[in-house]
């Protein structure tokens, strides 16, 4: 990024702020200024922690231009509004580079500790959608046993549940209804921990399911194999494709996703997936295959590896 | 709105996207075209409703260059990113033109379906809030038994309640840590319900808060009386500054903001508010004084009246 740049200013909201400087809490309007060397905080004087705190637009504005005083400034244009880039550009009359591609770059590579917070998150998603008792309950009570569950492990809602019932699983994002729980129940949540996202989905079938599973279970795990550094993402979604395609089936949405601060964290598994797997990215993959009756979604997290990758349970 | 547009784009994320068309779920990279007499709906074929479904980019794009096809076309630039708006721009080659404040007028008054539903939300809070056992636990303990007794009552969170003991209560935005409980107490929550936000705070005192929260107390009913259609809102916040002013306290922050389909949902009542009150505008209002040792915050969620403001209970 620094190539680009000589300073990237952060805006919230945004999850690079908490990236780039752990602080948790409200922080509306405050900036991050990143620099090579050293992490500087604005934010009002409302909240806890920052480098600066100011009272005032005016008292804002005059440590905005002292501390991001650089030649090219970068920004996340992805996250940043529109009437902010304006703004901003005006008050600081600097050339403004939105560098979301590189932000996106730098975090899709795990560290060790990104990787133990999304872990966390995976055990308490699972901990939770296997403790589920769904016995005459609707969709919508469902999707509030999950929030609690969730809640109750000390964690927060990576996104809110999707749960489906019966032919309502043939809807990927099927809003939960009253519908009362009858087999197949395609369950999709996560859990959020300390910032970082889970991403599962299981699918309880009856007899009827049984061979689509099948052929959705093997995909994941062919997939799983193929998640291996060097390769081209978009590699695995077309073998996956293929697989499916020979099955007589078609791909309605993506394989995956990157996940990390955000459930959707910046990287597709799709067929535009140029990019190449590296070790310690993390992906939900899901492949899923939809009937007109009834659809099979099985999502895992997955950890790129050198020789093969693996779940991060 | 319509005088300066021939037609308003919205994309989400942007909680517009939900007020013009009233749809919930996922809908990522969704659109909604608003028309003087009517709304169009476009999102990706994994969603359940929408007027278009696009699989792919070029699909998306076809859509979008017919439905928004108007010579002045407005967007939301306080949520649209800078990355989108330069994306749209490019590929509408039609003027794009910010209308964010004429959104937030138009949302500020509230409906009379929008009041119940802010009400709903402001009697689950209170009653979360009114039933929590304080006995032995830490802050972060409170702020988890807040969560889950929203969601008991088949609300969603409007924010991460603010739950601080001691002399914690003295920092606006405390982040809730492992500290016991301890009197002072202020806790600062909301429910959110169907969409709605509430945002209340109530104060828990021993004797020596006494004379603040009465002085507090007094500044909540004032600036409720004064809550009335034709003030400017400026001149509610200049009667508390001038009230605690002669108690010999300063104002740390504004008396509150509108709430809505967001806590802060466009409107603050501080010292720049320069907007005439108008009936059924809903205000979250937040007198509070910050001491050295402690802090007393009250928030109530007030409607704008014709002869004076009421609780919105």
């Amino acid at each position: 990024m620094f190539e680009k740049v000589d300073a990237l200013l952060i805006k919230t909201p945004d999850e690079n702020f908490f990236y780039f400087t752990k602080l948790e809490g409200f922080y509306e309007n405050s900036y991050a200024v990143v620099l090579p060397d050293k992490v500087i905080t604005i934010a009002p004087h409302l909240e806890e922690k920052a480098d600066y705190f100011y009272k005032s637009k005016k008292e804002l504005e005059k440590i905005l231009k002292d501390v991001a005083k650089v030649d090219k400034l970068g920004i996340n244009g992805e996250a940043l509004s529109y009437k902010d880039f304006v703004y901003l550009k005006k008050l600081l009359k600097t050339k403004l580079i939105d560098v979301s591609q590189e932000i996106k770059k730098l975090r899709v590579v795990k560290k060790p500790d990104e990787i133990n917070l999304i872990k966390k998150a995976y055990r308490i998603s699972n901990e939770v959608v296997n403790q589920l008792d769904f016995r005459n309950k609707t969709e919508k009570e469902i999707v509030k046993e999950i929030e609690m569950a969730i809640l109750k492990n000390n964690a927060k809602l990576a996104f809110e549940p999707i749960v489906a019932f019966g032919k309502n699983s043939a809807i990927p994002h099927h809003m939960a209804s009253n519908k009362k729980f009858v087999l197949p129940a395609l369950i999709d949540l996560g859990a959020k921990y300390k910032g970082y996202c889970a991403d599962i989905t299981r699918t309880f079938i009856d007899k009827r399911g049984k061979k689509v599973y099948e052929i959705v279970e093997e995909a994941l795990y062919m997939a799983i194999d193929n998640m291996v550094e060097g390769i081209k993402a978009k590699e695995v979604y077309e073998l996956i494709e293929k697989f499916f395609k020979k099955h007589g089936y078609k791909m309605l949405h993506g394989l995956g996703h990157s996940i990390g601060l955000k459930v959707h964290d910046g990287y597709a598994l799709n067929k535009k997936a140029d990019f190449i797997l590296k070790e310690n990215m993390v992906f939900a993959v899901e492949p899923a295959i939809y009937t007109k009756s009834f659809g099979v979604r099985l999502e895992e997290d997955i950890i790129v590896g050198k020789r093969k990758g693996k779940i991060i349970a």
